[in-house]
């Protein structure tokens, strides 16, 4: 018989038993700052994947594995059972539409509500338009206590700026807050113009600390310097072309 | 429990006891023009909220607040009780969606229903592509008598334009027309190229002496003197390089 | 109470008794050449208004009238009774959405059915990308025998081109055919870049042939007039800006 | 009585038996190599239509015939009974919304099981970016038993890339899989610039050989031949114009 396709599918894996698990949620965003930093803490926390989430509302696509084996886009949910429980969300996409953002964050809420969620880190990138080396990790919350409490660990708040946080990472915290969910997202600086896993360190350490996780840091520092070399090799052989077309421009005037 | 969220929720503060209120409405549009002119006369008139309106087709984002505490995106209803009872509407966004302006606009029209509204002014902008030093406030109402009415305030009627007004400002009007209701949009010249409190000055003066509202007017007369010393300073700074750019031009003639 | 907008409301000024009535489709398009023709009709044969059509896929906004009252945009159905019944449909917009047109039009055809429409005219224009000065028209239809009886009136059927009709023109038919319902497209050759009136003037002489309609085209023949000593004297003037320019050329061309 | 128009209309002339047939799949797409690879196993295999499906996810429009006569926008099912039963789709368009794709690709998925389909072959193009003379067809499955498979008929799978499949041909395979069927896609390397029978003419020739098809890939040949004057023709065209240009520029140096 046929089965129709919801605009939103979950298939649960696994149902765990968590105790006041934490939600940390980074799916795709500028930067990729987000998802690199929570897909490095599931690696290291070696947590344990439990649902897939599928919506219409993703590209209508499918993604081709190195081995040449297809899969819808998706969204993940891991587990964490520790000091602290953990839910952990990454996907390959985020929703298209304005209400396909709301659908999806209410549905996310959802799940994380029946598994006894009260708090959410979400994170994400926060765009400067020109090359950071040394990224800091913005923050805004949703209450004033967590502010104070995040600014003790170095989390920056620009006050005089106000703006916005686009996407999941400001949806389930605002959303959350008005089902008496608390919150918090991080953003770490980054140009905007390219994934940024250095900036992913700075957010993944901080993180860390706060929620008292001893994990490495060193697979992401790796990424980060391969970026660093690859930056550096791009921008000489700008420097070099630059200084070629400015010789050739010189000769030209002799010939003028 | 899972609460769903529908496309459009309102919560309520308070219900408050209004007698024949009018429903002012100023939300984000051409010059900011209405918006400034409602949050005027709710600061003057120390208007109280009562209601606050949330919908899945507004932009998928949080505001963060200058304290670094964030909150959805939203519209908002106040109320005062005087000679006159008035709603005023004001709001972060209009809907994003032709649909969902049409949802907005009714669902804004059954709370007023409700409170027995039967006349409406919105406020907007009149663009007009260039810089206005004195901007009128032109007009458009759902029926001859109103509009008759207006122009011995000295409102414009543009006879020979007719055009149209786009979003909140017009649909209140026209579908409101459509339910018995009469009402008036209320347009400040502007050029349409920056946030303008000078013309919404001029319109919320008008519409107090149309109401018969004693309300200062000089908050909105202090944020138009400042933006006219920091565009007075902006043209004199694209004076000089202009000069600058002039006399360089110039010096590159005798180099020829 | 309360009353909820529908996405399509009709309203009916009148329920009129016709005899097997022919619709005439002329909705805004390519040079608005459907929307003078159905228009020029229903003023020539002073046809009156029975039904308003309302959507939420029309753009949100109100139109202002020349006497500063606003309504709602919509389109319009009018009936002639004569020798043969007739259905005219224009408006201010199409719907905006794919999926909307589709709904739209089969309101449309609803609303037809119920009358007994069996026969359908849409109208449009024909965009050709250059000026025409002595515009044919060409034509679709639903099926071979409409076809080789419109060829009879001078119809142009342009045979080796294939190609589309896009929008309400296109979809009355095609979802009409679908009903059983029989009709036929006639589109005046045009621009595509201005308003036409002698396009519309073509289309508006030939289906009123076809239909045995006695009507007087002269004030279609004024609006092309009109049309036609803009258009030269914009020209005049790109002829005298060009020859101005020329010659400053060639001046500067001693100096060099 | 009025008929609504569903989001998606199925009309069957027919309802084949037929025995575990294969979904093979043609829409339009990149270089419309799947359209024509499918179009040419229909013609060749004398393939009987016993279904179409109609959208108001698809372009609001009618094709004009070269007859004059208009049909509504459609795709439609053929089936071949034979040593391996068959049933390919094809048509004009594809849905036009993320959502509507996804809607569509289950109704196909709906009808397919239906008629008994596990197994199922998309067709597309692979767009290069670049003129492609001897194009190779790459592929995608959606279990590493059928790649090996595939690879034994010489199709390329590129390890070491990823990417995705993007519309029908992609959706159809992702969420035939999480219904249990089994599936490729075959996608001929294409420029991605034009309509290329070359392309379609190595997809068809692979997938015959796979089902162990008889059929003539002549007609596809004629039409790759075509193409390949008609470049060849704009190429000579190009050329000439480069030389003559040059020349020109040679000539007035010689006036400097």
């Amino acid at each position: 018989m046929a089965k129709k396709f919801e605009e939103i599918k979950i298939i649960y894996l696994e149902k765990p038993q968590l105790k006041d698990p934490i939600l940390i949620e980074g799916l795709p965003g500028i930067g990729n700052v987000g998802k690199l930093a929570v897909e490095h803490l599931i690696e290291e926390m070696k947590a344990k994947k439990f649902a897939e989430l599928y919506s219409t509302d993703f590209p209508p696509q499918v993604i081709i594995g190195s081995n040449g084996v297809v899969r819808m886009v998706k969204n993940e949910f891991f587990y964490y059972k520790g000091e602290k429980d953990l839910i952990l969300l990454t996907g390959d996409y985020q929703a298209l539409s304005p209400h396909g953002q709301y659908l999806l964050a209410e549905k996310i809420l959802d799940i994380a509500e029946n598994f006894g969620v009260k708090m959410i880190f979400t994170l994400g990138g926060y765009g400067l338009g020109v090359e950071v080396e040394h990224p800091r990790v913005t923050g805004a919350a949703t209450d004033i206590e967590i502010v104070e409490e995040l600014k003790k660990h170095g989390i920056v708040f620009k006050e005089d700026e106000g703006g916005g946080i686009v996407g999941a990472s400001g949806l389930l915290l605002g959303l959350g807050k008005m089902r008496g969910m608390r919150g918090a997202c991080l953003m770490g600086e980054t140009s905007g113009y390219i994934v940024d896993p250095n900036s992913a360190r700075e957010v993944a350490s901080v993180l860390s600390k706060i929620l008292g996780l001893k994990i490495s840091l060193s697979s992401l520092d790796k990424k980060a310097e391969e970026l660093r070399r690859i930056t550096e090799k791009i921008k000489s052989i700008e420097r070099s072309m630059i200084e070629k077309e400015k010789s050739e421009r010189e000769d030209l005037r002799y010939i003028g």
